[in-house]
């Protein structure tokens, strides 16, 4: 006999297979394709392995892990949000608090609610693995952008100050993080990638 | 000063954006769209966190998912073999070993030992961590194939037998895991998507 619980694990994992077909704007390293929701989320889990030493406060690695795996599986109904769209709110929208209950209330009660608590303290912002991840979850695209001569930057015509400010989240959760990213972003001004 | 180790860490960070690239054989879940080793290692993470209770081991979650966001990362050098593939040897090649060392060689020295290890550890296959992540690595082409219609098997020819044998790996990590998909793999067979 297969346990009801594991039947409804099977099912969440199916549904998150969704999340491969979420495209972002940005582009991946050197290269016109577009990223994807569950590439972007290894690739921040990853970043989270390799540079946690960098966080200002003592993390907890596994919780910044699953917060960056699971942050965007509501964009499986909510869609993706462009970070620089200025008629749209990016985070906690209703519609993305309704998102988590449907996906992540496919699993096992207790489980699902340790989810939906993982996802909203990621969008809460507040405790230091939330700011470590959202930190990671703005250097990657700058990255990318400085790797593909401005991408979405230049694409959609966002300016120094623009991205300053969205950028600023990285020295919330790591000052060393942030002096590297700062100076990218300055030096994208001095290439002519970045317009001020 | 931005310290060098950072930048070593960044290289590494951009270098990985390859794995992207890496086609499988096998197709996303209802789709004919083939699943890239990024996609793939993000959902054998997420499988990891959801299903970690079914491990018949104590393990160390956060060693499974390093284990699985980077066993493949060695197929941007190294491709990725059929794992049904009569001619060609799947893992342990000289190949992955050299890729290995060049790709994790990009970090610092202290970091790049460490994630040669746990490569190694989860290729070797023997820790209760390797185990239970090459169980994931197993079941979630299973869980693709049963909801494609047979997906790689009726596109190779691929026999119930073959199957059964590959997928043996399951028990070695999770009993209740293995008795899910053992009961899987009979019922394709029963629905003519398995040929016997």
């Amino acid at each position: 006999m297969i346990r009801t619980e594991l039947l409804k694990q099977i099912e969440f994992i199916k549904e998150i297979d969704k999340i491969k077909y979420i495209q972002r704007r940005t582009k991946l390293f050197n290269s016109d394709r577009n990223e994807n929701d569950a590439e972007h989320s290894w690739h921040l889990a990853m970043m989270a392995i390799v540079l946690s030493q960098y966080s200002d406060a003592e993390i907890d690695l596994l919780k910044v892990i699953k917060m960056v795996l699971m942050h965007d599986i509501v964009e499986i109904d909510a869609g993706d949000t462009f970070i620089y769209d200025q008629n749209k709110n990016h985070d906690n929208t209703e519609e993305e608090l309704k998102a988590a209950k449907r996906i992540f209330g496919l699993l096992p009660e207790k489980q699902a609610a340790e989810f939906i608590e993982i996802w909203k303290e990621f969008e809460t912002g507040t405790s230091n693995e939330a700011k470590f991840a959202k930190a990671l979850d703005r250097l990657e695209p700058l990255l990318q952008n400085t790797s593909n001569n401005g991408g979405t930057w230049k694409e959609f015509g966002v300016k120094y100050q623009a991205v300053y400010e969205k950028k600023k989240t990285i020295k919330g959760g790591s000052t060393e993080l942030w002096d590297y990213a700062e100076q990218l972003i300055n030096d994208s001004v001095v290439k002519g990638i970045l317009e001020k």
